[in-house]
């Protein structure tokens, strides 16, 4: 099936390469203050392009005195039709190690039907696809089918300390009957899917004092506590042999899943096994459960430093006094994340052994799991345009990672995200020789013109019963 | 009691301050290269004592090429007597950090009765004092009452690290009845004690690796082992809740105390609660035995550091492949060491998680606890010094600590060591503001005059049962 607007959008491929080409050109890493340069003039190539594509209001958002600015504009001349947000960043990560990069990391370099670069997959790649799609409807229709507002972020890899703000002050402005986003990678490569949900997370940091000082194991130790055996109790203690987190309260209000959710997740093609030996490990987690059961539908606790002691070259005879770990949860669909955090901070405190010092320290607001609601009418949209494009229905998936933006829309804006990136979680972003398909690229101008065309259909009553007041 | 050794003895004692503040002004730092100048002058100015005291085959023993000599000099005109191998050191440890110095380090500084300096407890005062109590002996009777040898080590504060190649190398020159050591602090100073043994130790590092590279913590939390998790439940399960170390043999071959050994140490004037109460703590260790009999007779196995993860600032979501922990075992009587820590080592290696590597690092020979024979001769002239000087009879203590000096002289010169310092425990050594008792130096002199008078009643015959062959 084909339409004047996507055969546009999919002819126009030539130039989107030479336009992704220069992005990825600039080196945009948000964390190395060194490219400010290339961070505004990231900026500046968007902005010039979304004029040119007939977007109005464009403008930035943010602090103006730190951070990096967001990129607003907005085309809103379908009066009656939904009105979409549209997400994606201009930032990457670091190129660091360059060592390990084939070619030059801000060298967009095509090998084998992969186009290498950092943050090509993180979120360039996307985000043009996103854009493209946008102004193929212009350039072939005079005019989009929906109402778009896009919010296009410079933060997003240094943890979008600005978007709560930015959310929260601009929500007339935002306002939106969803948000559609550029960024979010597809689970994999050999498996058609949307992500429906993702886990919420919390964390915060322990201290546990047993002494003054650190004290010579000779001379006191086996009389006197030793902080390091106290906290490898907490800790083995925050788990069962089966693998289950035993802080009382921890798994309140999540439902087990239902027989047919475990048969679905049953006929995901998914193998255990290979997927922890690519690792060099073994599947091991909550008895009962199945590893796709473990990453999307249970929660975690889990030890993500600790340390105390004497961890220089050689040995010591010390009894240490202090140890301290660093804890962090992912939180469940149906799981409370602040109730979740308590219970585990509050069965720390209670195993404290007795003449100790237990300390929290740098808690943080535990989030919950997201989940677009399943009939929602933008996560129908999204499937029925990969069905379109692919001719196969996508499966319903979820990640075990958190997206601490998707929680932020909906508590400031009110309204659930879908993910509609056409990156795959297998392209080495994060990583040396991150790379796109070079397939993804007609795959996602085609599903980005079709998903705009169907939500163009609806009518944005059909959102109301999802917006939160 | 008084004789004219002692007297003279107790009658140079302004010439032993001079000599004492003289020797604590150089900084003889052995661990410091910069300090090599003081560590000659140190050795030069013992070495022109030992002449002046008309010690005889004053030289050097030990690797000119790295490392700090230790000085021998020896006197052995007393023939049918017994000789005494006597032990010191000339080294001290760093003076940092320097700002809590009350008084600089390396000037003698008498205040309220105690003198201050760096070195100046451990081992410089202690050392001299067994110095003078010989030349005494040649100035007053022109003769000594026993066959000396001298062992004066310049590595006591960095390991000893030439001193087993000394040992062995010198037999013949150090052989000896027994070794006086004018080094090991007393326990404390109000109560007259002489330690009869120390516990013995060994140690080594584990490394768990549970997959092949550290995993973020929302794609594969939960669903694979966390080898924090793993290595805490390592570590908590080297003991039992009761304190008590869980490795199948490891307490073979300890014995019970008997009634009379817990009735003796019952009578010990000690306050378990303010013991660990001074130390910001609180007693604990295994059930079933006293604070006491857990640092004097039973062993330990303590984690002396652990570490694994993110340590540094900040959050970060990772599922830890790799952890880390430094392990040391204090070994009680009666334990084989060897065979002790292939113990610890054997259920560490049982418990290991299906699926981990765990690797044993830098395992280092054990050894045992070492006990003086309480009815060693050297013991018993050292009670009976004891008990002319202050008129009570001492009790016989342990420490809880190691000696690894006294293992290898038993080792490879066959001899017992009987610790017959005047510094005191509690006389922050190894810290900022190290001193010495004032008082120490008269009860010093008087006993070194006595014990060695004694000894020179005994006949090398009564020494052979406790030589080993």
């Amino acid at each position: 099936m084909s339409d004047p607007v996507t055969d546009h959008a999919l002819s126009c491929e030539p130039a989107f390469r030479d336009m992704l080409a220069r992005f990825v050109a600039l080196p945009s890493v948000g964390a190395d203050p060194q490219q400010a340069p290339a961070m505004e003039a990231a900026r500046a190539l968007i902005e010039a392009y979304l004029a040119e594509a007939g977007f109005d209001n464009i403008r930035r958002l943010g602090p103006t005195d730190s951070g990096q600015q967001a990129i607003y504009a907005d085309w809103l001349h379908a009066p009656g039709k939904p009105t979409l947000l549209v997400y994606g960043h201009y930032d990457v990560q670091p190129p660091e190690p360059l060592e390990l990069w084939h070619s030059p990391p801000f060298t967009m370099t095509e090998r084998d039907g992969r186009l290498y670069g950092r943050g090509i997959s993180d979120d360039k790649g996307p985000l043009l696809i996103a854009l493209h799609a946008l102004a193929a409807w212009r350039a072939v229709e005079g005019a989009l089918p929906v109402n778009v507002k896009l919010l296009i972020e410079g933060e997003e890899e240094t943890g979008s300390p600005s978007m709560p703000a930015i959310l929260e002050q601009n929500r007339d402005l935002l306002a939106a009957d969803a948000m559609l986003s550029a960024d979010g990678a597809r689970w994999r490569a050999d498996l058609l899917s949307l992500n429906v949900g993702s886990r919420g997370n919390g964390g915060f940091e322990i201290r546990l004092r047993t002494a003054a000082k650190d004290l010579h194991s000779g001379r006191y130790g086996g009389a006197v506590p030793n902080a390091l055996h106290e906290m490898a109790r907490l800790l083995a203690g925050l788990h069962d042999a089966g693998g289950r987190v035993t802080c009382p309260g921890f798994y309140d209000g999540i439902p087990e899943p239902s027989e047919a959710e475990r048969a679905a997740l049953d006929e995901v093609p998914f193998d255990a096994q290979a997927f922890a030996g690519a690792l060099g490990s073994v599947p091991r987690g909550e008895a009962g459960y199945s590893t796709l059961e473990r990453l999307w539908l249970r929660p975690t606790v889990e030890v993500n430093g600790m340390w105390g002691g004497h961890t220089g070259a050689g040995a010591k005879t010390v009894t240490p006094c202090l140890a301290h770990a660093k804890i962090t949860m992912r939180i469940a669909p149906g799981q409370n994340a602040a109730a979740a955090q308590a219970a585990v901070i509050a069965d720390l405190r209670a195993r404290a052994p007795a003449g100790s010092t237990l300390d929290i320290l740098d808690a943080r607001a535990a989030t919950d799991a997201a989940t677009v609601p399943p009939d929602h009418p933008l996560l129908a949209a999204c499937a029925d345009a990969l069905e379109q494009v692919h001719g196969q229905r996508p499966r319903n998936v979820r990640i075990g990672a958190s997206l601490p933006l998707v929680n932020m829309v909906k508590q400031n804006l009110g309204i659930d995200t879908v993910m509609f990136s056409f990156s795959t979680s297998d392209e080495d972003f994060h990583a040396p020789n991150e790379f796109l398909r070079a397939a993804s690229i007609r795959e996602g101008l085609a599903a980005w013109c079709a998903v705009l065309r169907r939500v163009g259909a609806m009518d944005p009553r059909d959102f109301a019963a999802f917006r939160a007041v």
